[in-house]
């Protein structure tokens, strides 16, 4: 089960002025789910996404990119679970596009003012047939349906749907905030991860959506990992409608600032909440490496903790084999790293400095701090001012299974 | 059960005229069992080492670092699994260095002409007592035991010992060649992995010996990987007694090249060892890319693939969920991948081309691949002239079980 984690309940997200959403049981992979899912949007709305950097990104990237590039209005977004669409050449492009222009038919628009998300296995064809008999049905739904359902119509290996909502004032204007994302394995997001959409109700000038966008992914989806892998499909969209009454009409100023802020928080509560529905997890672990000389080191210090195979098995275990920290810290890639400087924090005992063992350190104190679902591990390198925060998850009998079965 | 591995008779094992082997056991993690291991060298032999990269690098390491700087002779190495003496500060280096000092005096040499290993778990102190307690015993068999018992000798989650014997006629003269390692976990090798020890009884010029060492390295130990995780404690060892009839003389020549190989095919016989004996392991797969710009880039592609934890849940299962393969090769890094133009092959089965499935790909011909232990997963870049090989093992249930109760 997720870590420390509560969905949102249903009654808790709000809705986005502006934004209509419509989901379908289309049986991509399994009957009886969620899987189909529409986003529209009123002309008014200004949009901006940031995808994955993988080099066999997924077909619905490609076109979405380029659907973007057009610049012209973007009307709906349409996600599929269950096929990732990724892997699958030429075909896959003409199946990517053929959902916008079947969906663009009935909402009305251009195929180039759809986008097109998928996620679920790799290298295997989309099921064409079966997502555009079930787009009427979302079209159907339009406005019916909500961000629970949403949250749900995305969900692949996760146990949880993941929403949540908040609201700011700009300039004594209320704006709303709502956002879903999915995701628990493949983790390791390199621009964003799978799947993140987020709406707001404000009038955001598109300058200032990008730029907002590209702060909150910087502080939430990309200090993420469950198992390092990136994906094909990692996309995350920020959506302003314009449709409440708050303006932003460039990317400084306190508004913005104050919009950017929130929709920060909004990402980073989704970014939590995927690594505590992490495939298998039962520990959620704040890894934060400070006194750096530089983020990037302080990023790579911490991502070789976060990644390290025989950290995340002794967090399974509740076990301070600590020693594995300091390995993971060691081969992190930082040549000139003078070791007997740093010191190791678990929670807030002194696990170790000056090389070593701190002479303080009792493993009972270390086997306290490991029996909480919830870790923080600090990591002090004291030779500059950086610093920089990863969350991350153990690795458990759950993970090998799940992964081991994922396509039976 | 190690993959597709039996252990080499113990009457196979040749020895080699000018080392002397002593074992005992101390008791330093668990009693009943080996783990006192020292090797005397003849004053005629010629020694050179490679040590790990890591940051966080052992005591033993930075102690046998010194010792080798000092040219002297090297009469004797010393090795104790059970404990790293790894993250142990300056506590750490005083120990290593009286395990030298203790041994030096019951062989009568200098402190300085005695190499220490460790080998265990990291951050706890080296229990001197029992080491200092052993060493008597290991003097006093020197010469009883043989290569098999030091193999032993050296295991920490090993199931089986590694070791390997070769000849080769050297301008009309035998060399022999006597090899072995221990590891199973915490194997991403940079420089050497977690302790190989090889001795021939041919005479060796010291810079041909360097020579011939990090190129049997960068053939074998630096080209496989179980977990990713980069050892504290990782070196090799080669010795070269001089009191066999063989001669190398210079890092050049036909006969430099006939003993380099030589000693290669038994460091790659040990490195693979090493993967077949790894932690949870049940099957064995060779990573080849090929036709890349660089070997650079092929090894970081081979790595991505051989690292990443779907990729090896996939296989533990038997599944071909080669899609995870692709994700892979997309996230390496290599940012002006074409992904139009790779082939993946599964054994002898093309799986994928031209950013996708292959149309001749059936699925029951990957399944067929996939029930075998020992898998050939081979990447054609199709951009260049360079390759690579990595060999790694799958991610099961028993690598979790392993790694959650090492300490227990």
């Amino acid at each position: 089960m997720p870590v420390n984690f509560t969905p949102t309940a249903r009654e808790n997200l709000l809705p986005i002025q502006g934004i209509f959403l419509g989901v379908t049981e289309a049986n991509i992979k399994k009957p009886g789910r969620k899987d189909l899912l529409v986003i529209a949007l009123e002309s008014t709305a200004t949009i901006s996404a940031v995808f994955t950097q993988n080099r066999f990104c997924a077909a619905p990237v490609i076109v979405a990119r380029e659907h973007l590039a057009r610049e012209q209005p973007i009307r709906a977004l349409v996600v599929n679970t269950g096929n990732a669409n990724a892997g699958t050449g030429a075909d896959g492009l003409i199946s990517a596009r053929e959902v916008c222009r079947e969906l663009s038919t009935l909402i009305a628009c251009a195929p180039e003012q759809v986008l097109p998300f998928s996620t679920g296995v790799i290298m295997e064809p989309l099921p064409l047939e079966k997502i555009t008999a079930g787009l009427p049905a979302c079209v159907r739904h339009l406005g019916k349906a909500d961000w629970f359902d949403a949250a749900q119509a995305i969900m692949t290996t996760d146990i949880v749907p993941k929403a949540f909502s908040k609201r700011v004032t700009i300039a004594g204007q209320i704006a709303t905030i709502t956002g879903i994302a999915k995701g628990s394995g493949m983790i390791h997001p390199n621009m964003a991860t799978l799947l993140g959409f987020i709406a707001t109700d404000a009038r955001v000038a598109p300058d200032a959506l990008q730029a907002m966008l590209r702060h909150a992914v910087a502080q939430s989806f990309n200090c993420i990992t469950v198992d390092g892998d990136t994906s094909t499909n990692d996309a995350c969209v920020l959506m302003a409608t314009g449709q409440g009454g708050a303006r932003v009409s460039s990317a400084s100023g306190d508004d913005y600032i104050a919009l950017r802020d929130a929709v920060t928080e909004v990402a980073i509560w989704l970014a939590q909440a995927i690594v505590r529905d992490g495939e298998g997890a039962t520990k959620f672990m704040t890894i934060r490496v400070e006194g750096g000389n530089s983020t990037a080191e302080c990023r790579a210090i911490a991502y070789a903790i976060a990644h390290s195979p025989l950290v995340k098995t002794a967090f399974f275990a509740s076990d301070p084999n600590l020693g594995r920290i300091l390995a993971a810290i060691g081969y992190a890639g930082i040549g000139d790293l003078d070791v007997s400087k740093v010191q190791l924090y678990l929670g807030d005992v002194l696990v170790a400095e000056q090389g070593g063992r701190a002479a303080s350190y009792r493993e009972a104190d270390g086997q306290r701090v490991m029996q909480a679902p919830e870790i923080v591990v600090r990591v002090a390198l004291n030779r500059g001012a950086a610093n920089a925060t990863v969350w991350t998850c153990d690795f458990s009998y759950d993970y090998v299974k799940i992964n081991a079965e994922y396509r039976s």
